[in-house]
């Protein structure tokens, strides 16, 4: 259930990812980089700073495809997809959780300390979106506080409490899963906000 | 003859990456920096995400030498350097076809699947410019609409074909770079253009 | 002791990262990972490009919780903090030549080429800084005339010919940061800058 949750959550982060590529112009092949990049590049870097190798989208190349074929399909699609607004918003956010499941599970089997367990889920659930906006020449939209690296953060706290705790795995992954995604829901539902560090130099004098 | 073509082409994009930090009036460090990441970025991200260590430049560090040499020497000879604009496209050219068929042969040495040898050959052709971008702070110019990475997956593509199907290997090399090349500068003069995904939200309504 | 300046180095990058996360209005998340970035940022990047395994920070997790303390302390003390322009600076040297040395340091232990253990110290360093800018969407700082990159290589360079030449290790510490932290000083105080690469495209007609 996890693996199919996961081919939902890459094929919408490839489609959302397409529209912020149309948005500035991009040409097809930058539609596909931008695309792999935000669906596939938080497990690369988490593989990358855990020394996790192969990389997912070594051992299975097909996931570069099914995310090229995703986000150039969203071409004729836009219109749509655009309109689309919040079952996309919800798959969003059920990719955000799920995202964030399966790199909590790889920095478990790494062996790592259970910070750095957390810190796999949340560079899983989130780096994709950073590294779309570093490429689009944004400032990162997840440092603009929306409730979403927190939701991340919560996500992964949760579940490995949960499996420490000795409660059964897929028990566990269900009971964040379900948590995660209300959380980000409410969030987007209610404009929860994180609050910001605003610091005018000027305002000191 | 690949490594001839090889020195060739990391000098000629770092002579090109010196202008372009040249005309964001960087610093002489700024200028080496950015020569070595556009020269040496493409096969570094590469190795990196292959997990092919040690690293080009960390095994024979002349190069990083070679390199920032180049684009030293581009700062009294820029008017000259940026005269030449043919010389260097044509060879900016013969650095793409060459980093790319470089980099699918590392990727059959790491006996990877067919379809991440085409991506490390387009990884090593292009991800340099792209590292280039994003320390200049601009978005990418191979998203904008030129046949580049195109030009690099074709190359690719037509190499490791002519490989498997029992092709000595040293006429592919210079079949695939004969005809990624002749395609690059049919680009060049035609001003062949991949199609763009325009998307603008506001057509909608 | 390099073990304390290296804490005392991380705090005060995290905090001074933590003010330009606040000029950009980031939540709170976004402090703490621009604090991170910084403050880890460069000898991350030096770990990942000489296969240095396990990371500094995973290996030992606290140091993260070190930097988002910190950060997240800065928010209440910003005008305090800011107002210390001055010693922020001089621990901010401190730094620069501590994350130099302790670079080297791993780059001699990895046995890599005396110019690699160079540009260990560099990369760890300076690239921290870098990172902080790419994520904050500016062109890097130290590209931009300072004289920082300088001061680490010849930091760097001065300690690897001293170990080289035989000086007992913690003498050489010693000596390359007093050094290195002088001519930094020294930098800020007289202004001293690095040439620049001024390229006007419109001056050769």
């Amino acid at each position: 259930m996890l693996l199919i949750a996961f081919y939902v959550a890459i094929t919408v982060e490839a489609m959302t990812a397409a529209l912020a590529a149309g948005r500035r112009n991009m040409d097809w092949f930058g539609v596909c980089l931008i695309a792999c990049v935000t669906a596939l590049g938080g497990g690369t870097m988490r593989d990358i700073l855990l020394d996790h190798y192969p990389l997912v989208w070594v051992k299975n190349p097909y996931v570069l495809l099914l995310v090229c074929g995703a986000a150039l399909a969203t071409i004729p699609l836009a219109q749509l997809v655009d309109r689309l607004k919040w079952p996309f918003l919800l798959l969003d956010a059920l990719g955000l959780v799920v995202f964030t499941v399966i790199g909590c599970n790889i920095g478990i089997e790494a062996g790592v300390h259970p910070i750095i367990v957390i810190v796999a889920g949340m560079v899983t659930g989130t780096a994709g979106g950073v590294l779309r906006d570093v490429l689009c020449n944004d400032i990162p939209l997840i440092f603009q506080g929306e409730l979403y690296a927190t939701v991340s953060l919560i996500t992964g706290v949760i579940y490995f409490l949960g499996l420490t705790n000795g409660m059964p795995g897929d028990l566990m992954v269900l009971i964040a899963i379900a948590i995660g995604f209300t959380l980000r829901v409410l969030a987007l539902v209610l404009k929860w906000e994180m609050p910001r560090f605003v610091f005018d130099r000027n305002m000191r004098r």
